[in-house]
């Protein structure tokens, strides 16, 4: 049970963002962008970084739904998201995806651990600048949206089902319908 | 010097928003209506809970900046933030404004330290809510802007005139303006 009265009964972050209009529109535009918009990121590449970094805050929400999301626009789908999530120098990504993961996860920790090295590592693997910033901020994003959720004790399912029905309307609609 | 090139000088997260204004956007709409927009909780108790959490990340950015908002705003003035930031449980705070700052900071840890026997304290001095839930979501954005700037490394000014000069723009103007 949340520990406020959200006046609804939504699960997830989206019961958050029901009951706070005013800051759930720019939260909910923030991540339609970052996640969804023009990049040379894929969608699925971008969902598995958000799902990644909620996995190692242990978000139960953020996890499981970005998993979802991003087993449903990867190629490799859910083996492919567990793989990263479990051992990500083992995992059959690309360098540059790998480097950016590996840069999220210190974001996740703390952003002052991110090196010159590591960005040049980045960039070595064929990032761009473009690419790097919205790695760093997608991780930052999720910092947010884990504290934001865990902090007000917002409903989680246990239906894996709930999941992927999730997955079904994000693919097709994004974060901007309701 | 940022660890990409952002092809403008400025500062800090402003620098960070310049460079990617889709992104940019959002969050600064976020940060105004949380921080500025009509709340009972005054535009100082914010600014306050914000330098806070910065502070305890050791973001110095983000810390040196929102105590400057914080102290432009508070009948306290700098003495009192700095009273908070190094003993919150010493300082002259009125209770509400003390329980929020401590779920405040289990938030900054981690969103699942939050119980809710914090939150019923929280409650119990006077809190509604809404304050609860916008202490929640101010220390969960600062988590993502603290991350943001350090990890990209952003440019941090070490005068203090620098940061005065902020607040007097964010006090007359707010966070929309360039």
């Amino acid at each position: 049970m949340p520990h406020i009265d959200l006046h609804n009964h939504t699960p997830g972050i989206r019961g958050l963002l029901q009951f706070r209009p005013e800051t759930g529109r720019p939260v909910m535009e923030l991540v339609e962008v970052l996640l969804r918009g023009p990049s040379t990121l894929s969608r699925g590449e971008r969902e598995l970084i958000a799902a990644n970094v909620s996995s190692r805050n242990q978000c139960r929400f953020c996890a499981w739904s970005h998993a979802a999301f991003a087993a449903a626009q990867l190629p490799g789908g859910m083996e492919l998201v567990e793989q990263v999530r479990d051992d990500l120098d083992g995992a059959p990504v690309p360098a540059k995806l790998a480097a950016l993961l590996r840069v999220a996860e210190k974001v996740r920790r703390d952003g002052r651990e991110v090196t010159a090295a590591d960005v040049a590592e980045a960039r070595a693997a064929g990032a761009s600048d473009l690419e790097i910033h919205d790695a760093v901020l997608i991780a930052a994003v999720f910092c947010m949206l884990n504290r934001y959720v865990d902090g007000l004790a917002a409903v989680t399912p246990d239906d894996p089902e709930a999941y992927a029905k999730m997955a079904e309307r994000i693919v097709a609609r994004g974060y901007l319908t309701g």
